[in-house]
């Protein structure tokens, strides 16, 4: 701002003399000129930067859906070799109907290990203390053998881990037996 | 503006008088506090919306995070049921082992249509020009009977749509035969 006082052109954008004359004055320095310019900018910097977060807005919301796609075909893919073996499986069954059991059953153990990979290992909840965050009780059964408040048995198995479960395992729990 | 005009308090921010004397016109309006109180505004705009900024930088970047997980978790929930029925057909296999193809055949018809409603039906390219984009050539096969430059055969099938591809086909190409 301080170059402006060494010389006296570039007043074009000077305002015309008005009734105060302020701009006559070519000796001292200008703080009215400097705060205009000061305005001219920080206007101009919240432009850009309403600009900027208006994109940024656009753009998460972009990114969020190709997130979503990226994760749901990541996920899915994982999923095909195991298909492809269940395939392969079946068609051997004509030719070695016997040999299909142990196919499926290698399947069924890969299908596991995909799940264990994407963070969802199966859960083995047999013996531990029923926990609704993680079991859904189906039933309960009266056994001294057993400890009441326990999981007696896993109807069917739950999948991931405490942090994040998957699916809750169906149980039957342990009751008192009077 | 026009308003400061009206009164003449408010000098508390004014500078003490200069050699100018600017400040010291009462009567008129005082354009050089006025500039200062809108820099004063633009400024505080500034810090709100650049602390707003940065707070949707975070805010995006943690659900970006958070939707990967959710769509990790829904896609891999959806292949559960067939994993089920994996092992449903397993567990009577034992007592009826020639019903486990007939299992084992609905499993594979249930993790088609679970891709298929992930958005990656099966495709059938069989017949179809030669496309490297979705195809993957792994041979080649002259025949009369085949126009050149089409799928002659499948040797694994390619799952996704045009647009979407999740995998391409491994494909034997028709070649001329002459």
């Amino acid at each position: 701002m301080s170059e402006q006082q060494t010389h006296e052109q570039g007043s074009s954008g000077h305002q015309a003399p008005g009734p105060e004359s302020r701009e006559q004055q070519p000796s001292g320095p200008d703080p009215l000129e400097e705060a205009r310019a000061r305005i001219a900018e920080l206007e101009d910097n919240w432009r850009r930067i309403a600009a900027e977060l208006d994109n940024f807005r656009k753009r998460c919301a972009k990114d969020l859906v190709r997130a979503r796609q990226q994760e749901r075909a990541k996920t899915a893919a994982g999923w095909l070799p195991v298909l492809d073996n269940l395939e392969r499986a079946l068609e051997h069954a004509s030719s070695d109907p016997e040999h299909i059991i142990e196919g499926v059953r290698a399947v069924q153990q890969q299908a596991l290990s995909v799940l264990a990979n994407l963070g969802f290992p199966r859960r083995d909840d047999t013996g531990k203390a029923f926990d609704p965050a993680v079991h859904e009780a189906v039933g309960t059964i009266a056994d001294k053998e057993l400890v009441p408040g326990t999981v007696a048995q896993v109807v069917r198995p739950g999948y991931g881990t405490d942090d994040e479960i998957l699916r809750p395992a169906a149980v039957v729990v342990a009751t008192r037996s009077d």
